[in-house]
C-alpha cells in the first residue's frame, strides 16, 4: 500500500489568546527587529499514513485531528497530503 | 510597502526524541486506527512582514529563526512566503 506524507498545521482560533505569538511580538522591538505582526504559534504535526489513495489518508488524518489531535473548540487543523511513496 | 504571510515550520532534527509524537503513535492502536506511523510533533509559527519583495522578507524570517525562535542544536526550521498584500 502507498504511504503518504501528511502535514496538519494546527492554529488556534481567531480571538482565542495566544500568549506564546504575543511574547515573541513583543520581544522584537528589543531585537532590532520591525514590520513583523500578527505573530501566531501553532503546532505542525507530521505523520506517515498507509492509504490506499490520497483521499483515504486524508479521510483518516482528519478524523484524528476531530478525535484526539485538537482541541475543535480553540484550534483549527489544515491538513495536507504530500507524494506518497510505495512501501 | 508589501506584507507577507510567512510560515515558519519548527521541526526537531532527526535522532532528538520527540515525547508528544511518540505519546501521540503509542495511542493510536487504542483508537483503532492503523497504519500511521513517523509522527513528529514540531511548531507552525505564522508572521505578517511588511518587506520590499519576498526575498527580504525570507531573509528577515530565517535571521529571526536563528537567532530567536528555533534552538538550531536541536530543531531546524522551513520558511515559507506566501502571497503579498498591499497595506
Amino acid at each position: 500500500m502507498p504511504a503518504f506524507e501528511v502535514l496538519v498545521e494546527v492554529t488556534l482560533r481567531p480571538g482565542i489568546a495566544d500568549p506564546q505569538g504575543a511574547t515573541i511580538e513583543r520581544s522584537l522591538p528589543l531585537l532590532g527587529v520591525g514590520g513583523v505582526s500578527g505573530v501566531r504559534v501553532g503546532k505542525a504535526i507530521r505523520l506517515t499514513v498507509e492509504a490506499s489513495d490520497d483521499d483515504e489518508a486524508r479521510r483518516v488524518v482528519e478524523d484524528l485531528c476531530a478525535r484526539f489531535l485538537t482541541n475543535p473548540v480553540i484550534e483549527d487543523a489544515t491538513v495536507s497530503v504530500a507524494a506518497a511513496s510505495m512501501r
